[in-house]
């Protein structure tokens, strides 16, 4: 499918796409740069990558893909850093987790002739780096492309097998509406969690009661335990949707609470029976 | 241990216990009563009672362990039914998910000689019902009994060895200390993920956002498919304590907001670091 990968960002991510690339011979070479040296290493060790190089400049050189699984605030750094090496027809694309910032500033940094176009793998684990890195990691999962009106529709085709033939399940949408949906479904959530397990720093004898903590209490706090470094930026690069969601949500909370502050039996029902029915849903 | 033992309310819980009292032989005869015929004879079809009643002033006649697991609000109602018919000397305990007003209630109405301890164990599972009751529910489950300065010893004793033979872990405190504990680790998360999942009631396309959504969100909301019902009675009986910390909760959703708003990175790394560490704590 294609010639020559370069993957720059050899973590949970990039070391996936590298083994079922390999796994699927969708690609004649893989190569890849990142950070940390010792992680390119293993992702070479791995068999993720063909090649591992030190910077970023050189993994793309001759590359017809390339595929930044950086942490979201690193990828336009690294696009204006790569920007002179690569060949004319390259397709680039990505896999932050937010979209509006990355795809503005990348449609208006890169030269004429290479194709970007956004794109948001929804595959992860609270386990992150090369060592959790799986050739299953994409299976079923969706994969989010968001094409704008400079997008071109060949380049963005051919992503699109990419990702189906990575085992994926593609969905188009623009870069707004893939950060409105993820600021509900993933960005909320996380900032729950993590609150409500700040909640219990309230209590001076936090010890006692968290030996206590039942499934309930885990399941919900369990994405809290997600690398801080990755989901502070995330929150920085999609402030705006997620402070929205963070208003709805508050409204919700407030109808729960009056309820319960009223003893409003029917009410406190309809709204649990409410949830119930949606969560069944999914 | 016990010659007799009437369970009233044969659901999750009361049929987990019949099944594993007769497991561990905890009881010569295990007798039960519930609002629904049907359940009873499911019970004793499935090992969990040797005889079922009609009602609970039958079932409790010469038993000298009474168990009250109804859902919370029939507690009270359903000791006030069967006091007249309670032998001296009887242990009565409850599962109740909440103790305060349950245990306060309950050292008013009953009669002198009888034995009343507030109990919780803290074990459960979305599905409730006597389908889904087990032999190994309560295995390594935490169990908390609240005994007050009224509470006899040796009754209270006699209990905790019970706990102990259904492979609990005993723990005792306060029914306030109690009701505050679970508030905090269980009635608070389950607020938050009701509230969290009717958020998407925002969107007239929810239906598109919950298709995509991947474990994050599936975990926290997790909790959000138990039965309305009981959730209900929880939240109508621990009033005071459930705002409280919504409250505090509130206070870090908000550090957290503003830290977003702000775009202060810092404030949010070290939110989500605190959160992860206490999280991987548990």
């Amino acid at each position: 499918m294609f010639r020559r990968v370069a993957i720059i960002g050899v973590g949970l991510i990039g070391g996936s796409l590298g083994l079922t690339l390999r796994k699927f011979s969708l690609a004649e070479v893989v190569v890849g740069a990142g950070r940390n040296p010792e992680n390119i290493h293993l992702a070479v060790r791995r068999g993720a990558l063909h090649q591992g190089y030190k910077t970023a400049a050189e993994a793309v050189v001759n590359a017809d893909l390339v595929y930044l699984s950086t942490p979201v605030k690193a990828i336009i750094p690294t696009l204006k850093v790569i920007s002179p090496y690569l060949s004319p027809g390259t397709i680039i694309t990505d896999a932050g987790s937010t979209k509006v910032e990355v795809v503005r500033q990348a449609e208006n940094i890169l030269p004429a002739g290479v194709f970007f176009i956004g794109g948001h793998p929804m595959a992860g684990s609270e386990q992150g780096g090369i060592t959790a890195a799986s050739d299953c990691l994409f299976d079923k999962a969706f994969y989010i492309f968001t094409p704008t009106e400079k997008t071109s529709l060949t380049a963005l085709a051919k992503l699109k097998t990419l990702a189906k033939n990575l085992g994926t399940r593609v969905v188009e949408m623009t870069p707004e509406k893939h950060d409105c949906v993820v600021a509900a479904i993933s960005h909320l959530p996380h900032l729950v969690a993590a609150s409500l397990v700040n909640t219990l720093l309230a209590f001076p004898d936090k010890e006692h009661f968290l030996s206590l903590a039942a499934g309930g209490f885990k399941d919900t706090t369990r994405i809290a335990v997600g690398s801080p470094e990755m989901w502070r930026d995330i929150f920085l690069s999609n402030q705006e949707m997620v402070l929205t969601m963070a208003n709805f949500f508050r409204h919700q909370l407030s109808i729960f609470e009056e309820a319960i502050a009223s003893g409003n039996g029917q009410v406190i029902f309809n709204f649990l029976e409410q949830a119930r029915k949606i969560r069944l849903g999914i």
